[in-house]
């Protein structure tokens, strides 16, 4: 198959799938066993507003949750923006002949049985009609997609994520179920989020594309197991990056085993690790090496700005301090070096027994003046690019206490354009604390390691924006 | 300072320590903002039950918590098991003659103000003294100890971790306060924690040979951030290694920075990571990386048996399958090549489009009599030495019963005695689920990356088992 460069008929199509008036259902079902029924459910649990028109030669006349059936997308008496297409695979060639009739804008193809059982040929028939007659269509073979901004949860997924700013775009069903659910649990926002499934027409160049518009993205993040071109998607995140971070997890890279793992899954060509590195890099994008680390770099991206110099580590704990080093090691990322009037102040913030390094040690006998004392001196100074506020509750130091400190200065210094993020290592108070946070644009975290995953991650990008640029 | 080999009255000496008939607070007060008050008032809170004598001259005769005070240790009329030292460092010296006289077993120095501030003469003063005479202490400069099995809660902790098997020696408080704090919310099991502090007179050796011995701990813990004798501590381990299993975190290691940072804190000197690797290779040590691996690890270990061979990874999410044999090819961990019957019962379970590799992919339309299939299936075979049950939500697939159908297996093959780890990646319904099978004796994890790193502990452990026995 051919590797189409951007094609503006698919970006205007992605517009209409991910914001949809109109949405036909393919496969409808008055049966609740079946998929179409689900579909439709959930549509209208979520809170989609929209126009839905029932799509079954067999339910037809009969009502679907009160709409009004029809026999095929060609009887549909207007153009539909989005047409769902759940039937078995034999039958969706000729769905889209009627998409065509019809002049819809875009399929999702939810089907499976094509390439990833080795039908190979059968998905390239569709592909190849349906770019003949500039028809667009995602899939086959995926688990569905939303938009949080326009209450759109189309297909497989328990439930809409938490709304917010990140789009994600997954080659795993799986994985992005993963995400969603965490974006309710670790309090991650996201705006556009869809499985990609096969990537027959549409790959992640034009998803890349069309996120870099989407009013309501601010971080793209990919879960990748194969290219189709290596060239466009370096092309379209070129265009992108200097706009918005792209983060992605390459998966498959690590052995041949999982490249095989990734072979039986979704039928692609993953790249050794090497290779995505330098790829990467090309690309101008920010590498993730696991599930969790993919959540806490996109929830750094998607709540704060971007430092302009070195990182002041500010924590009441010894300990954590030194993981956070050695954090920062592995990741390349030098912490500020504290020195002059800044040293000067942050010796009066730790006491006698503390350490004014930078990782600032404030020791266990911290309250949260001294806390206060220490952000407040670091994020005025002009060579700080931005702080971590590390905390361990001990009998003086009340995690709900701190993370009221940390949001009033973030509010009182926020003109500052400086990022700030906190961690709470512990057990529940901690939780409390880190969720407080982060529902008010502060990315807080469990671990010392996770914290340094976002510094790196926004320092990384600065580079990238100034590089790209 | 003389590096001491194992001394049979410390091991006594923290016998006592941990499980004490009688504890004597020196430096008790009648103050709710005094150290002294807190100490005695979290023992009682967390239900410590033995004898407790308040120590403070000026408190005497008064009452504290309505217990009769003391004016020192030695007025006390019965040889006491634990002493509590929270007094100014210029006075420890004092009371430890006190203690002596007194016939005490064993000192708990939480006072500050010793070798992490320079005082290092006034340290080894001390440490000879009790040396000298037999008496043993832990710290100075310590957030305290604690155990769960005589709900002992000495020092700064806020509350009791989750009652357990795992001991945590920690040269940190603060992550030693992490470690207690996610005991709660991960459902670590905790028996034995102490923060170890400066380590003027007991060091890593002496507890973990003690540890070794109590009855209620299976696996130990450390954390690291420098050794006073590695001879010493490789003897100890070794002697441990081939009943328990001892995991470390050594930090500081990463960078000259990350020397700096542990040298700040706690006076000590850390080794480089390739070091420490050599060292702990040598000592039959897992060595693990952050404060999360360092949970994942010591949960796997305390609560599954040791596989015999390779591990089966089955899962409903093909994307899961891909990074979890990623983090496989990182660890240096095989999976079981899946041939013979057992890929023809594979087969069977995982229908026309899923894949009977390793992992083993049920994909997303599984339901639990499929997951049931596959289980039974592989941990009944005699080449496989264990499974990884990996978890993603579908609209078929409900944690909450998978989780049921776990439970199940574990129970009717528990008799074969191969390892069982489950995994459930998504929202508040994967917590509920891994939360469920934890307080089961399952180790359950959020994501595929931790549920290997689990897996490969118990590899791991297999190996130096039988290299150490």
């Amino acid at each position: 198959m051919k590797i189409p460069k951007i094609r503006a008929y698919v970006l205007d199509g992605l517009a209409h799938a991910f914001n949809p008036k109109s949405i036909a259902v393919v496969g409808a079902s008055r049966s609740s066993t079946k998929v179409g029924w689900n579909i439709i459910k959930k549509l209208r649990e979520d809170g989609y507003k929209g126009k839905i028109y029932p799509v079954n030669p067999r339910a037809h006349p009969y009502p679907i949750f009160g709409e009004k059936t029809y026999k095929t997308v060609r009887d549909i008496p207007e153009p539909v923006d989005l047409v769902v297409i759940a039937v078995p695979f034999f039958l969706v060639k000729s769905v889209m002949k009627d998409c065509v009739a019809n002049g819809a804008k875009i399929a999702v193809v939810i089907s499976s049985g094509f390439k990833e059982v080795g039908a190979k040929e059968l998905e390239e028939e569709i592909t190849n009609y349906c770019r003949n007659n500039g028809f667009p269509f995602i899939g086959p073979n995926l688990l569905g997609l939303g938009n949080t901004h326009s209450n759109l949860n189309l297909g497989f997924m328990p439930y809409l994520p938490k709304k917010g700013n990140v789009a994600i775009f997954s080659q795993s069903g799986a994985n992005l179920l993963a995400w969603l659910g965490m974006s309710r649990t670790q309090r991650l926002g996201i705006s556009l989020f869809t499985g990609l499934g096969n990537m027959a027409d549409i790959g992640f160049p034009e998803f890349i594309i069309y996120a870099g518009k989407d009013k309501n993205t601010k971080v793209i993040a990919l879960y990748i197991e194969g290219l189709q071109s290596k060239k466009e998607f370096i092309k379209a995140c070129q265009e992108v990056v200097p706009k918005k971070p792209i983060i992605a997890l390459a998966a498959g890279s690590e052995s041949t085993k999982g490249k095989s793992a990734a072979a039986a899954h979704t039928g692609s060509t993953a790249l050794t690790s090497e290779e995505y590195d330098k790829l990467f890099e090309e690309a101008g994008i920010i590498r993730v090496r696991t599930q969790q680390e993919f959540v806490d770099v996109a929830l750094a991206l998607s709540m704060q700005p971007l430092p302009k110099g070195g990182w002041v580590f500010i924590t009441n704990g010894g300990g954590s301090g030194v993981l956070a080093t050695d954090e920062c090691a592995r990741r390349g990322l030098d912490l500020l070096e504290i020195k002059g009037f800044l040293k000067q102040q942050m010796r009066a913030a730790v006491g006698p027994l503390g350490s004014p390094l930078n990782p600032v040690d404030l020791t266990g006998m911290a309250t949260w003046r001294d806390y206060k004392m220490a952000m407040e001196a670091a994020i005025t100074n002009p060579d700080v690019g931005g702080i971590v506020v590390s905390v361990c509750p001990t009998s003086i130091t009340y995690p709900e206490k701190i993370a009221v400190i940390i949001y009033e200065i973030y509010k009182k210094y926020k003109d500052l354009g400086k990022p700030i993020i906190a961690q709470f290592q512990g057990g529940p108070e901690c939780e409390r604390a880190n969720n407080w946070l982060k529902d008010r644009g502060i990315p807080s975290y469990l671990t010392p390691e996770q914290a340094v995953a976002g510094m790196a991650a926004l320092s990384k990008y600065a580079e990238i924006k100034s590089k790209f640029s």
